[in-house]
């Protein structure tokens, strides 16, 4: 029979919460929390280990949970929880029931494999709204980038809200994260061309070639890019903006850049 | 000397609140609510008449007031209140103490004059969320659409958080609103050629001539476009996706669809 945790109070559900809520409890353990059925399933997918799966069975769809249990390792740990305690550890009001501990991956710029000559690589640069780190990894899933490095990161990437709004792309795309010096570092090293999205560059982002190994770089929509990645790339590149403001949110410019660069590489 | 408010009680003041509430309110006294020196600024340059301006001057900037005063018609009337009336009348934490009371505009298709002969339109089926609305216009702002059409609109494009989200864009764009049949009948009566992003479309969407007069048209995330619209237009477009999930945020696709469009239209 599996073990079974009704109280709110138990000590174990108490440092659930915290994995939650506290980035630094992540980091120094590394695991971390996954709420929803397609999270999860994604994740699997994603080669993310499961370690335990917390079950609320009077909320549950049977049907759904059996099928994302085939999935897991054997050796997954399987916690019935009663309503309450779901309730303590969801983020979401329309639930599904069941939560997930994971062990997060290796974040560091080594551990990336390409599998192809000519990467396409999602730079973003300090990104600080789970929102918005969220819609960037849609658009890298949905693209099909070879990877994603943060810059700077201001939020761990296993942020509930980062998982919960980009719908699970956290756990689909390669992702590394690392000091803009690391990362430049790294792109020189690994002769893969830069391209940084600038309010001033003097290049229209469709004039160039992105069928070579490329990396495509945003900043925040408040400050742009730092001096130290506009100095450093191949070409800084600009949205032509034809209307009565001069910004775009990130997600969106990203998405304008990567597929043009995707639809290059396809025609 | 300028008239004064400093109750929250004051009828007129309860009656702005309710302008800023309801929609119905707003749709029937043409009338709406405009917070923001940025957004009044747009606003003004969209061509809207504001028939009075509410500063609470404790808060504002005397200078960006003096300058945004000086854009206006002369028959504009100030009104002068206290910060408690500002607060029940803003939507936002950042202030900048100001707020217009401002003319709608007409919004009926027969309203739209193009000064091109091939135009490019943005059309959304009934979008919900008002950030997503919002993103929409800035992405039809950044690429210089000739218009924006909402089919079947389910909320009121004076909204004040689609007026937020917009950052202004909302004034600087063309916008009709009309039921999915008016809209079909106006583009065909217009010989414009329409292309609807669906999910399950033969034509991939960069393989499509965007240079003669072209709607594009986009649903919501959570059903995509009405039958109604699947089978009236010229042709369906899909966005290729490479990746784990299938769907897309409508910000975002219509982003990538309007600026390959510009880009044909460039090169």
């Amino acid at each position: 029979m599996n073990k079974e945790i009704t109280s709110t109070q138990n000590s174990y559900i108490k440092e659930l919460v915290q994995l939650k809520e506290k980035s630094r409890l992540r980091k120094k353990t590394n695991t971390f929390l996954i709420e929803g059925v397609r999270e999860i399933s994604l994740a699997i997918k994603g080669d993310y280990q499961v370690k335990t799966l917390l079950i609320a069975t009077t909320i549950v769809n049977n049907d759904e949970i059996g099928r994302l249990i085939t999935k897991m390792n054997s050796t997954v740990e399987i916690i019935e929880i009663s309503k309450e305690v779901y309730k303590k550890l969801a983020l979401r009001d329309s639930t599904e029931g069941v939560i997930a501990i994971c062990n997060s991956k290796d974040l560091s710029l080594n551990s990336i494999q390409f599998s192809t000559k000519n990467p396409l690589i999602l730079i973003a640069e300090a990104p600080e709204k789970p929102g918005n780190i969220g819609a960037l990894l849609r658009t890298a899933d949905a693209a099909g980038v070879d990877a994603v490095f943060i810059a700077n990161p201001k939020t761990d990437i296993y942020n509930p809200n980062i998982i919960r709004s980009s719908v699970g792309c956290v756990f689909t795309t390669k992702i590394a994260t690392g000091t803009t010096s690391e990362i430049i570092t790294y792109l020189k090293e690994h002769h893969i061309n830069m391209y940084g999205a600038a309010l001033t560059a003097s290049a229209e982002y469709q004039t160039i070639n992105y069928t070579k190994s490329s990396a495509i770089i945003v900043g925040t929509e408040a400050t742009g890019l730092s001096h130290e990645w506009l100095q450093n790339t191949t070409q800084n590149i600009i949205i032509p903006m034809r209307g009565a403001i001069d910004s775009m949110n990130v997600s969106v410019s990203a998405a304008i850049l990567i597929f043009e660069a995707v639809r290059q590489r396809n025609s």
